[in-house]
């Protein structure tokens, strides 16, 4: 089926692969009138990009982006977005060996098994670089966001079992891998090198917070916000857990401890306390919305490992070539993305939630 | 929008409310040809009525299913399904005090703030009746598998952070916890006894295992095989949390720990381990499925907690009625009627993966 | 697959067969607010029941609806509303004879063809009772439409060839036709007589009007308003051409006679003509939305045909029974309920067009 | 909304405006292992393209396609396959007038109104141009098609009244006006050279015809074949009327004449005549599958029109610019297109209608 394509009124569609021409996006369905440019999508896939840290991989690619077409006079029109991001570092690599096992951790069998045979050109398909068209298409749901005065921030929570102690939320872009906390980054620092030098790598958590997000988004059974967002996280590559609010925790607390107590503040109702997350019944309460996603390692690792060729036999292989050490820090962005779409996407639906809305928008439209 | 169809080929809308005239389904893209029978579906919904033991809520409902259309002489047409549970036993209850306030925990200031108003009476859509119609559907689903020789098993794998020790498969019968292991059973007894005895209520985390699951369902990109089963059952009211596979524990792990080697056996392509919880890239790869998620406290305690009336004062509440003082063991058979929905809808779309397929199927089609 | 949901935000599901249990229909996504009971439905299907006069089906059936859910204290809820009609006259007949052949102009053979086997109790799924569902949840969408000030208005524009000549619009109401035109009405009533002597039926074109539609609805590419209605209409049994505005008549005009000319009127800018039939480009243009659809004899009638059995013999039938000699009248109240859902889906999807609908909506949401 | 996605398992999404950058489209859920090549795709598009005779728009456009993604060593991955046509002739034209009134035909009015403001070079999003995207996503369903044995074939039927009398199939390659009738097309010819002396535009009807069709693709209810072949067919631009087999004659027609004899021939069920345009009751039914479209003259004529600008003010405008005084040639390629793209989504759909479909399929992939 058409698994590239994410949302309901407002779409995304991303295609490419690693190795091909290009990766890129079609985003429909985003309202017009929105100001946007090429910086306002690049500064976000800058964060994403490769060779950013010692890090992270050391390839070097620029990822420029490109509007291909839905902006007009520095505009949205309403109609489809097209954006690309053109390769350019397609080197004549030998990909003999690769193309002729499975490596572990990687979806090489799959393809296979589903498809009958696979682009192994740098995982084709299901390679890292098909997050760019999700990082562009949701630096424009950022920007909508933003406009309506809600934030989404992500960072790392833990790396390789090192987890932030104290929140110092600027820090953030301070270290190389988006951790709130110095020592915490240093740590990391440290631990991520002592694994590098045993050609191993490290996973992670990172959380994302949103702030300022409206109460009423998200459909009742199906189309909870939660489900959304937590489809949305999954979907990304290496994410193995999603969680929101006091999540598995919530598996051993009680009732009493576990429940937030509504009470006025300023006239408004408010939680004392935010075990839920943000979210209720699926739908948003007002408060911040608060989740968090697990990162496996990287799965490719140049230590020696078993598995099995085309020709059925067992094998130990190295993988070459140059690795991310951890997804983590990339991915932190990629985890805005895809959260700012399932949002943007929540609020429009809920404009229809009710019939006066509906009388009220289009009295004066005749 | 529509927030109560779910799935794309096998799709399913549910309806009802908690003490409307009954709960339903509606199953359209069933194949034609299954046989089935009202019992199909009894036996998985008696597994989540309520009063099934003191562990649970005390209400008396016989929760009967009907099916109204889709079947004849026995067997599935193509066409539609709809199975309806009728109510039986809707009190003529006061609740002109529940309508007064919002339960902490609960749905009722979120469907507020979303629709105006809401259906009051025990929690209207977003009580948990409303997987009444999940479990049908899920329960015809779960019968397509079995003819295919695959399985789903769920269970409890904690309560109030009491774990399952020695698993036991057989034994998750034997007890009111659907726990594979009679001594952690015993121990949650006590556990839930004083619980109860305070007025509170306690949580847990529910286990999915899926045998004899071919490689390749599931599409790359947003519609990967995890990601669709985080969406399902997060979806479930009162569920904060999913993981598969190694789950939030990769995130400690190295490369090294968390990849799974392959290996031949018997001719076929194994995995050593399974950390990957039997999905790779989005694809099923052949191995089980293994996923968990975590249930929050039932919200619903007797005990004393503060929140706001709907005329905005701080006010001390103790919600009265006969509730579940866990919610586990009931939502263990949603669970798995989540999973089986999000099975059979991948291995369907799975069947147009290839070329070869589609001109083998119509070559003897004319 | 699933070809029993229609629309997106407003989105329908229908069930039941002509001789099940009941037939049926889910409305998930309707706004919340709307006042609603059953006699808003009933006056719906009161005009599509059976035995309205001796020109439709002698069967005698109340088709009384009832409201499951999503109703409460007399408003919409938000949450899915589930009617049904319950099957009264579910007659113990005999269908052992129509279940050994394919029925000329009906789908028995490719339902045969398409699932093995067939609900052959009076068409199953695909008998006319069908429509009720659609019905049902049109009356929905039409009292949804009225309060925004549209009206959705078809009548029988031909029958057996016979044309309406002179527009009565109150006249539709007085006559077994719902025809415009007393006249007209008159000569359809002998041509009728005569053609239900020969034990044969009739075909007729059904025309619908909406008014006070605003512009801007319908959605650019592939869900232009234009091809949505096209599907809706077409989607209709017996339905065989769909035509807007000028139509078919377009093919011989030229782009002089057939362009409407815009002009300013009080104020607003309106068009000199309508052959555009009130949709430019796929978008409502504020004029009344003008089509015709082309229903075809019913296939049913007790004069000899050929077929063939299952058997594969080629034999001679005479199809029993009380069928409509024509199925225009009651396909009138069809053609509305379909447009109304195409209407309502589409204003819906409208109010997120613009960046400022969407701030404007939110700013006083927090 | 996402106005811009098409199809359900096999899904298209288009992008791109008349003067933007480029023209493109993206087809997801493409099967795996289909041969692939440009030219493949460019021998439909220059079917389309302008320039090919005078009685097409002399603009020069080359329309050469580049495929992005998603073929890997000459055949198809089963991801995404991008695929863009960059323009070339984006020249810096004067378009201050244009943009200040409303053409009348064209959709300038609406989306002013819809959106705010429109990208009015062109027709921007509005422009013929559009149906690259669908000419290039068709060819691919084409060529799925034709290794299932099944041809699609459009013609032009009639231009500016002028009906094909003989079919001569061939003819239709031979002439400037896709019609399989010399004699015809030699009055065409003649009539449009004196409308083109008027500076005004022609239309016609276009008739496509699906051969080697198997029963039993299409669903019941409202994902019958032929209505979504309507909406396929109304939703390109132009298109005012769509009738399948005796289309509108059949509201003349009675049920002895209209219905279709079955006779068994070979061994097989056949009908003895097609009035139901190869489809019953929504499924295929084996025979040939026809249906005709109508297609509106050219809106764009250079003799005078009245029409309003955006300041209120009723004036008379000539439009100016190279436009096709007839769109009917231009557009047989498209018919076919968007019928082919039905019917792999519809065929691929069938592939689960039966139960022994899934366990036959999935028996040997363990």
């Amino acid at each position: 089926m058409a698994g590239s394509t994410f949302g309901n009124i407002f779409k995304i569609t991303t295609w490419g692969e690693s190795h091909g021409k290009g990766i890129g996006v079609v985003v429909d369905g985003c309202p017009a009138g929105l100001p946007l440019c090429e910086e306002d999508i690049q500064k976000f896939l800058d964060r994403r990009k490769p060779g950013q840290s010692r890090y992270t991989t050391q390839r070097k690619e620029e990822d420029t982006v490109e509007i291909l077409s839905g902006v007009f006079e520095g505009k949205t029109t309403g109609t489809p977005i097209s954006m690309v991001v053109f390769n350019k570092t397609q080197r004549s690599a030998d990909y003999s060996e690769i193309a002729g096992y499975y490596r572990p951790g990687h979806a090489d069998y799959t393809f296979d098994m589903k498809y009958g045979f696979r682009d192994y050109r740098g995982g084709g398909r299901s390679s890292g670089r098909e997050t760019i068209g999700r990082v562009a298409a949701g630096a424009i749901a950022i920007k909508m966001l933003e406009s309506m005065g809600i934030s989404v921030a992500a960072y790392s929570k833990s790396i390789g079992g090192i987890e932030v102690k104290e929140m110092d939320w600027q820090e953030r872009f301070n270290n190389p891998f988006y951790m709130p906390d110095a020592k915490a980054a240093k740590e990391v620092e440290e631990f991520a090198a002592k694994k590098m030098a045993e050609m191993n790598s490290m996973g992670g958590i990172i959380e994302c917070v949103v702030k300022g997000m409206p109460a009423g988004a998200g459909e009742p059974c199906f189309e909870k916000l939660d489900a959304n967002l937590a489809k949305a996280i999954m979907s990304i590559g290496a994410i193995k857990g999603f969680e929101i609010g006091s999540g598995f925790d919530a598996s051993k607390a009680t009732g009493l401890t576990n429940n937030d107590a509504f009470r006025m503040e300023d006239g408004r109702v408010v939680k004392e306390t935010n075990h839920a997350g943000g979210v209720l019944g699926g739908i948003s309460d007002g408060s911040d919305i608060i989740f968090r996603a697990a990162v496996k390692p990287t799965p490719s690792v140049a230590a020696m490992q078993h598995t099995v060729n085309k020709a059925g036999e067992n094998i130990d292989v190295s993988i070459k070539g140059r690795h991310d050490p951890m997804i983590v820090p990339r991915a932190v962005v990629v985890v805005e993305a895809m959260t700012a779409l399932v949002l943007v996407d929540a609020l429009m639906t809920n404009m229809t939630a009710r019939m006066d809305y509906l009388t009220d928008f289009y009295k004066n439209k005749k």
